[in-house]
């Protein structure tokens, strides 16, 4: 009976710990997806789009505050220990990576508003949407590679990382020179430079989303390493 | 006997939380002083201090990663609930705040580099010397509410958060009219609108610290709630 009931309770735990996995989950889809609306809306200068991302903010953060609360009771009413308590404290920081990515879509939003409502031009636009398609694609990487616990997709993730931030560089550098022959689109050109921004700091945001499946499947914690270190510390240089 | 013992581990632990308290305080003291000499490198454009900020970085990461791990061994080994609970998985976030606060030091250090290295004009330092000691006394004064928990104290800094904000505000659109007015100071003044961008993101790692004091004590969680709605869930505006 008491054997009964411990595997009862191991078992309910186990439901426990999948179900907070899965609301993550659905919260990296709802982030991906305010990313891809936000982005949308800039590039085809929807404004109503944009509104509705920036309205659709609170979810996000609603939902980062539900999964918090869940895993504080977790760790109170279950007390996990080992790879289960990893788990959940990588759970509270993961939901705060999400949460900010939530924050910086609302930002690309609001440059779509600006942008909109200032002029017509879409110059740069597809530049800038090139790599926000690149970074919106890590994105969905890396919470595959989260879901998956899968170490290898999420160290390519973090190379890639690497590629975009170089693009993004870049592009700051090519909208720089942009300004300076023309300088009455400096307004208009700064929207871009903090969509860019917003989207190297989902990048940034995005290879910690990394480190954390580094550190749930190796019990490692590679956080401010190189990916090249990384892949040494990992014994995956030699691929 | 076993009262002896329970009274002694309570005591131990009691300690420990007093000691990983002390810590998250240092780093603190850590980040603020690396916000201060960024600016100050800045300021009188001090390549060799803003090359020490860069150098230290890595020190203020060394104390999250060790934080870090002490406050998953006290909930692994002390399976601590209630407040002391609600005091670990808070110091776990904060590290991360105190990280970024760092990174941004760092970030302004960066400019100062460029800034330096580009030419000597040391136009509109002042306004944004001014922006950076007004952020600064913020970050100090949310560590003070911490150490203190005083939940009066971290809600006049999230007040005070607010001005600072309206001061970024303003600073940015003096230096977008500035460049327009003059189109070669465009290189030059972006550099000063990135680390004027720097201390906005402090300001707003500074105010999630405030945000942690008032849940640490009253058990609420104000995130996301503008001030007012912060005061009015406290019942303190009728002050």
């Amino acid at each position: 009976m008491a054997t009964n009931n411990s595997q009862h309770i191991s078992q309910q735990f186990e439901q426990e710990l999948q179900d907070i996995r899965s609301r993550v989950l659905a919260m990296g889809g709802l982030v991906e997806q305010q990313v891809g609306n936000a982005l949308k809306s800039l590039k085809k200068a929807d404004i109503e789009l944009a509104r509705t991302v920036m309205a659709e903010d609170n979810l996000v953060n609603d939902l980062e505050m539900k999964i918090d609360e869940e895993c504080i009771q977790i760790i109170a009413l279950r007390q996990p220990t080992a790879s289960d308590l990893r788990l959940v404290t990588v759970i509270l920081k993961a939901i705060t990576d999400l949460e900010r990515i939530g924050d910086e879509a609302y930002n690309i939003a609001q440059k779509t508003l600006n942008l909109t409502a200032n002029e017509h031009s879409k110059k740069n636009y597809s530049e800038l949407s090139k790599l926000g398609n690149h970074v919106r694609g890590l994105l969905r990487d890396a919470l595959d590679a989260f879901a998956r616990l899968d170490v290898d997709a999420a160290l390519n993730v973090a190379r890639e990382a690497q590629e975009a931030d170089a693009e993004y560089e870049s592009f700051m550098r090519s909208m720089l020179t942009y300004m300076m022959e023309d300088p009455r689109t400096i307004s208009r050109v700064l929207d871009l430079m903090w969509s860019a921004r917003a989207l190297e700091r989902i990048t940034a945001h995005t290879h910690n989303l990394c480190e954390y499946v580094i550190y749930l499947v190796e019990g490692k914690d590679v956080r401010h390493l190189t990916v090249e270190k990384m892949e040494k510390l990992l014994e995956r240089d030699d691929e």
